[in-house]
């Protein structure tokens, strides 16, 4: 194989084979093709696009450059699949609500990078145990019905090896490139259906319906291809999501929330997303499914399960939250018309609840509550939301907060569920 | 500047800036942007294209990464460039016809590489010195109007970085990239006046008039913007021009063309090409001049001029051909209607004649003849052309020939000079 003569194949906008991507993976990744020619060939496909059936075999066989994890379990393994947002605590909710359902929710998740959380830190705020072996997953799902867990280096090395000059070379845009990336991770557990909750808006990496639509498209249609059940969700993600953003203020929210005191867009997007797994899996109709989990919640069925959950696992349900608080108020009067997820995301970060770059240092007692969300009427002077924060200029934080939210004379109304894929 | 954000931007069609583009050759040059980056914005060049300034400002950063030539003489320097193709001996009659005409022609010539061959190779078929310093080709400029010596390694070392990288990544069809390269080069000599030669056709690298437009528009531009008098003739390669095509069998045709004894399609590009500089210099109407050059070749003027020029330099007019020859007879009867040069060109690197890489040694003693052109009537059996050669299968070098001509039944015209631009 001539790697440049694959280039030009994808440059000029042609189907590259199963076998040319399973070789170009393989030989990148032992580094036999180098940086150069695999950052050219990555720009091409950022022009031409790949099909469903070309991103299939790049999925596979960046999975198959690492582990797979075959958990052995009595019942329905399901897993759901966020596209990353600001406030999106739906993992922690939604997981023992499954079980309680009867599912067996296997989730692998990652850590907070760039303007979005992550889960996997969320959860570390309260001291458990994060990183589990195949047998800790096995043993937990088992007690539980559930398990969250950091995703190990041992998936899909290539994906990482690709994703770092993707980043390098302005080529992380490509929605191709992120079906194989997110696919190549969530594929490689023995998972039968997959709900994919595809954010759109100022909050999220798709800022428009058509790629929001283009990403739940390529999610699903590789996964069926996969063999996998599969469906998604495209969600608002035009201001945060529920009441709180930040690591261990959203851990409370979500016990909160399980225990039937719940945001309404959180609610919705919890049991639609329940509602979807319930219906791919052949379990029934999507409105009973949705039904059964807005019953779970309401009622606090799975409070328990979740709270034993995190103590089993070495954690505490009560996480520490910085005492050091700041009202933000508004400073003209109006509907709010638009709070700005990204903005919000770097605040986090600025306060130290988020990271640049992998690998650094996070502060979970820092971030940010929602008093106030698009189509509330607001008073010059009341507060709109809360600064939780350890160090730093609050002034600046408060600043930072306000730019981030629009007012104007016109009440709009949000519809959390925008398209179901 | 964060490179990958000059990356996204010319990804995203944005135009770059002066500096941006400056920063980018100097640190690509300097070791500072490493390939893969580089590489990237190169496939997004090749999508996105670049203005004419864009391409100006490129082409002049590439230049000053190397030395330029300040040629000091008494007359007008003008220079002539090829885009390639085959049995293009057009330098070897032109510069010493220019020099008749009262110009100074001041030539940089390139080496055979792939499918077309190079000046430089032809002239070393003689045994004289190709590589000259700035003072000897202001010497033989001086002695002889004319000039034509091998561009050295010391001129746009960038142009030759990036190239590199472009040959390894499938980025080499790039118009604008094309255009930078080639005049990183040209415009490094003080010349006042460059008429390019743009071939399009199966011999050529422009197969297609559109991209063989785009190539001379940009090459006119971008030297207009320079500060240079520039002019362009699109001609055929869809059959090699002259009457053959190898090294020392050219230099041979040359010496025969400047006696007068030359082939209708090359008399026409060369005089063609002087009316061009005529009429761009203002010395006077593109008419006269091609009349002026047309008289020089059919009188024979300036074969003295070029016969002495290659002896003071240490070679013979009389360079070795092999004996070995054979014929190449018809298969069938015909007018001929198609010579694919590049397939020429390729059998004559089979022979030994030309270049896979850059580096390799070269048999200049080889090459090929051609009897019979487009338009041609031939009968089953007669000689349309004939092989010379030193090692190797002839029956298959005859077989490679006959494949590259295609009969019909019909005559075709083939007008040489396509388009001036």
């Amino acid at each position: 194989m001539v790697f440049k003569e694959i280039i030009k194949k994808k440059r000029d906008g042609e189907i590259l084979t199963e076998k040319e991507i399973r070789e170009a993976v393989k030989q990148y990744t032992n580094g036999e093709i180098p940086n150069y020619q695999m950052a050219a060939l990555l720009m091409a496909i950022f022009f031409k696009g790949m099909t469903d059936k070309e991103t299939l075999y790049l999925t596979d066989a960046m999975l198959k450059s690492g582990e797979t994890i075959n958990i052995s379990c009595n019942g329905t393994i399901v897993d759901k699949h966020s596209t990353g947002g600001i406030g999106d605590k739906v993992s922690l909710i939604i997981a023992p609500v499954l079980a309680e359902m009867g599912f067996k929710a296997v989730l692998l998740s990652g850590r907070a990078l760039g303007f979005t959380g992550g889960t996997a830190d969320k959860l570390e705020s309260t001291g458990m145990k994060v990183t589990l072996s195949k047998e800790e997953i096995e043993e937990v799902t088992e007690k539980f019905g559930f398990s969250i867990s950091c995703q190990t280096d041992t998936i899909a090395p290539a994906d990482r090896k690709i994703y770092a000059l993707r980043d390098a070379t302005s080529t992380v845009e490509s929605i191709p490139l992120i079906v194989s990336s997110i696919l190549s991770k969530k594929l490689s557990v023995n998972t039968e259906a997959i709900v994919f909750d595809v954010k759109v808006g100022t909050g999220a990496f798709m800022k428009t319906m058509e790629r929001a639509r283009a990403l739940a498209n390529g999610l699903v249609n590789v996964s069926k291809l996969y063999g996998k059940r599969a469906g998604a969700l495209i969600t608002d993600m035009n201001q945060p999501l529920g009441r709180t953003a930040g690591n261990a203020i959203e851990v409370i929210e979500s016990l909160n929330a399980l225990s039937g005191d719940i945001s309404g867009d959180l609610l919705e997007v919890v049991t639609s997303l329940s509602g979807v797994l319930y219906e791919i899996t052949e379990t029934g109709s999507f409105k009973e499914g949705k039904g059964k989990a807005e019953e779970i919640i309401l009622s606090g069925k799975a409070l328990n399960r979740f709270a034993e959950w995190i103590e089993y696992l070495g954690g505490t349900t009560e996480p520490k939250i910085s005492k050091k608080r700041a009202l933000v108020k508004a400073q003209e009067s109006g509907y709010i018309t638009e709070i700005d997820g990204e903005k919000l995301g770097f605040l986090i970060i600025e306060m130290g609840g988020g990271r640049r770059k992998a690998g650094e240092e996070i502060d979970h007692s820092v971030g940010l509550r929602f008093f106030k969300k698009i189509g509330d009427y607001v008073k010059r002077g009341e507060p709109v939301g809360e600064i939780i924060y350890n160090r730093g200029n609050v002034e600046e934080f408060k600043a930072s907060f306000l730019q981030a939210i629009k007012f104007g004379n016109e009440k709009i109304n949000v519809n959390i569920i925008k398209e179901r894929i």
